[in-house]
């Protein structure tokens, strides 16, 4: 069933909503929504429910909104070195998709300086992609979203005050422990349940990077002998981790 | 290392080997390499070794190949509803990176008609893309690409004659077995290892489409009750059949 995600300001709560300009033309064009219609709904960093719609034409859709349930708690924490700017989109979408709770940015060696100040670290333009990918994901929880422009101060002095959730992981093509070899993820520890998974620049970490992450209690995995882009691995990764937590 | 890919033109074995032009650049300022730069090369569907930069200026680069080993067996069929133009050209560079010997292109009811004639349907293209993601990989093998622009007689008329290996799994969100409750699959079952996936349009197969290739002994898999793209479903699905295969 086709989503349509509202902004707070669109949906007070059950009842009546209003939807305007390009966004009704998108519900009735993309999502070929006609009067009667129904589809599932929910409202950025709120409810899940559905909408039916009443009324409908080029500017303006009437939606008679139910909201049903409480999105699914947000555990995982991703850390990702600021790659090309037009990747870096495309990842934040895939990242809010995936379910991660933080997306916490970072430049190390290999990341190229200039990125720092693309369009891509606007956080207006940024959060549009998030959004896209809570639309296609079905989602309504926005990522919280961290900077930090030096690498050595984020790892020694930033990192232990975000209590960010273990197991830590991070992807690593050499003397990693290879995913396959990994135990099962606890489900629950205690009160931070998820996983933290950091992603490098494409070329990697340098050893010493991986080497201070390591001290602040991150594994070094690799999910095979052949690298992949980091959009590829990040999927990838993201995927196995998954699935080892919750497998029995 | 820096991974350079040859082609067999340029590479007839051990020895000695130029490259030239655009080609001679790249290995200069992208890959940074001078005389005396040891380098993984890899040739086109062949062997993979070492060279050594000989000499080097703008146009030509003198490179002494030594290849010494056997690129490992590749197994995987990826059968893969064709996605919009710029998104199949980074899904080919992805699955060549992932290791698939074989990509079947297909067209299915939510494909759109006119995806069949763009660009990235152009096999020269495609081979480009399919070079990246070997670059990227440190790989050498080429998959082999199929195309098929009706989806019943795909099913019917053709599929039985490739020989899919199994098992086989295709990606459908509803009604289909979480892949954390999949159990291991078996390293090599006989003569035909390695297990085959097929991945929807944006807006998944059609009931009818997926009842087909179940009865063409494929199981249904979903990674989440989340619908991501499908690119970042082809990654996540990727890494868990590749995990479930490694792990004992």
């Amino acid at each position: 069933m086709n989503f349509l995600l509202l902004e707070p300001d669109e949906c007070a709560g059950d009842g009546d909503s209003v939807i305007r300009g390009r966004r009704a033309e998108h519900l009735r064009t993309v999502l070929q929504a006609a009067v009667g219609t129904t589809l599932r709904v929910g409202v950025i960093n709120g409810q899940l429910g559905t909408a039916t719609v009443t009324s409908l034409d080029a500017n303006e859709a009437n939606l008679r909104i139910e909201l049903l349930e409480q999105p699914p708690p947000l555990r995982d924490t991703l850390l990702l070195a600021v790659p090309r700017p037009k990747v870096l989109m495309r990842m934040l979408a895939h990242a809010a998709a995936m379910g991660f709770a933080r997306i916490v940015l970072f430049r190390s060696w290999r990341v190229d300086k200039t990125w720092m100040q693309s369009r891509a670290l606007d956080t207006k333009v940024q959060r549009e992609q998030l959004l896209l990918g809570l639309e296609q994901a079905g989602r309504t929880q926005l990522p919280e979203l961290l900077r930090f422009d030096l690498f050595k101060p984020m790892v020694e002095d930033e990192l232990p005050g975000l209590d960010l959730p273990h197991p830590r992981f991070v992807a690593h093509p050499y003397a990693a422990t290879p995913t396959h070899q990994l135990a099962a993820i606890p489900t629950a520890s205690g009160n931070q349940p998820g996983f933290t998974l950091a992603i490098g620049p494409d070329g990697g970490f340098l050893p010493y990077e991986v080497d201070k992450l390591i001290e602040a209690g991150f594994h070094a995995i690799s999910c095979g002998p052949h690298a992949l882009r980091t959009e590829t691995a990040l999927a990838a990764l993201w995927g196995q981790l998954d699935l080892l937590r919750q497998r029995k």
